[in-house]
């Protein structure tokens, strides 16, 4: 846990896998649409690809099991290294085999989403789902390398670059004005993935979490302002069954958690009516699907579904860059919705 | 990973589970036998009691994922504590189930066994084996506390006291003379749980294992030391299809690894005989059992199967509560065996 966090970030960063080769064996983990769209072999000639159906539906155990039954028949070894390539799951998932296989070998992680460089690659959560339980079983365990090859983006769709920014636009939201202006200056021309200011961004929104991470490893303190946009957003996603992206819920979030900020007498509403835009411009909706049932939503969003009064933490913003946290009766939130 | 490590031992320490309260709720994992033994239910009357079949045949991811469920389906939450009373076996799943659920929660272990209390509750490796190949998806992690209730010893057959003695009488041999000697003087008359002594013994062992792993947590070095005669014993456990006890396979490994150690000129002979006499006098044997196959021995003691002429690290007596490693070809334990 107390090695240094190495991210390298930049067009042509994959190269960078050449300075990882003194371990026994090299497995790639990949999921098989990445598998025929990057072929991984050109980048570790000398690996082993072990490839897996991917999807949200494959991030169970059985696939961490039959995974780590691979790695035993071709003989992985406690100095091996799991290099993921793919985006959240593969990710999730290779960083879960490695951190348990011999009780940890070494793991490298190379994210081909925007969503996955801004966000699940840095901060070491592994993990998979217990039936339909969102990563109920895990690990959080420290990469050798993250390491972002923006190359990689020229091949999204402009969904998946809108889904990656709704995580970029929230650690702006809670942590940094000059990066939330920067992006509200240029709005949609940022889901242009030759844009010119997007490294930059990309860069900056990764420093952010890399910082709060790494002061709170195990999310008993800074790191829960990570959480802002959430609460409602997680809840949000459950409902749909999984169909609205989790970038989609994840800003819809942002909006009704800036409107109790204000409701709550921190934010001012000049502030909330830009974010609205922001987010709008972007291409985001920002209002809850009418057929989406507020109770069950509500309903989502408690820990303990039996406590009827219960409060919850809220990460609400003070301000365009500043957020805390407050805990909050869940009635609150029902005001807003 | 940089809690304190508390560890209590004594009569009736079990009472501590009273200091463990502060969670939302307390799960008791355990295994068939020991639920009929026991009744873990006087000790945590607050708690569920969960209970799985046990033997080494149930340490298996499945066994994991369905306690795991079970936790879920009763509303455990980030603020629970697992408390596994057991052996080896129960530790090591309910440790490993503890240390993945919701990417960790608080555990305590209360080994029930004595080979247990002085070896495997002490370290957190967690653990199960993927199909016949053991331990090889796990974890390290600390639990909140160890709490060893000698109490327990008085129930465990005299067979179970020598499965325990074995380690306590290597870490003996690798760092503390004088353990070894105390041990020496009273023999066989350590095996009956009531011995004055006994008490005593168990604390500096599980004082000499706890120095080793605070001081090196992932087994990068010092840790090592503590494989004392379980190059050979692990080989002879597989070759017996774990027919052989644990602590039976490391007393005939520990006596080819001090023949091996005066071979190479760090031991004295008369150590050697020493040590044969005292494994022989406790009731173990001190040769390999005449059915077995020395070819698959070697073989299961290599890391790598295809190289031939290979060095494995070996760990070796320079003196009694003195020892060391060395790279070796695998040969050199050939000519010993």
């Amino acid at each position: 846990m107390n090695l240094p966090y190495t991210v390298v970030i930049g067009k042509g960063a994959i190269k960078e896998l050449e300075n990882y080769r003194m371990f026994t064996q090299r497995i790639v983990i990949t999921e098989k649409k990445m598998a025929q769209l990057l072929k991984p072999q050109q980048y570790a000639p000398d690996a082993h690809i072990l490839v897996f159906k991917g999807g949200e539906q494959q991030k169970q155990m059985k696939t961490v099991v039959s995974l780590a039954q691979e790695m035993m028949n071709l003989g992985v070894d406690r100095k091996s290294l799991v290099i993921a390539i793919g985006g959240g799951v593969v990710g999730d998932v290779a960083g879960f085999v490695a951190s348990i296989y011999m009780r940890g070998i070494a793991y490298i992680h190379v994210p081909t989403t925007l969503l996955a460089m801004v966000d699940s690659s840095i901060g070491g959560k592994t993990g998979v789902d217990l039936h339909e339980a969102k990563n109920m079983l895990g690990t959080i365990y420290r990469p050798r390398a993250v390491i972002s090859d923006l190359r990689f983006l020229l091949t999204l769709p402009k969904e998946e670059m809108r889904n990656g920014f709704a995580e970029i636009i929230k650690v702006a939201l809670i942590k940094d004005n000059v990066l939330y202006h920067a992006i509200a200056k240029e709005k949609e021309k940022l889901l242009e993935p030759s844009h010119a200011l997007l490294e930059g961004i990309i860069r900056r929104a990764i420093k952010i979490k890399l910082d709060i991470v790494t002061q709170d490893e195990t999310e008993q303190g800074v790191r829960r302002l990570l959480n802002f946009g959430h609460t409602v957003g997680h809840a949000i996603e459950a409902a749909s069954s999984y169909q609205i992206k989790h970038g989609t819920a994840v800003a819809i979030g942002m909006v009704y958690a800036a409107k109790l900020s204000q409701r709550e007498g921190l934010l001012s509403q000049q502030s909330v009516t830009e974010i609205l835009e922001l987010l709008e411009s972007m291409g985001f909706p920002t209002m809850l699907p009418t057929a989406m049932n507020k109770d069950q939503l509500i309903a989502g969003m408690m820990h303990d579904k039996k406590k009827e009064h219960q409060h919850i933490h809220a990460v609400l913003l003070k301000d365009i860059g500043n957020a805390l946290i407050q805990e909050l009766p869940i009635e609150r939130w029902r005001g807003v919705l």
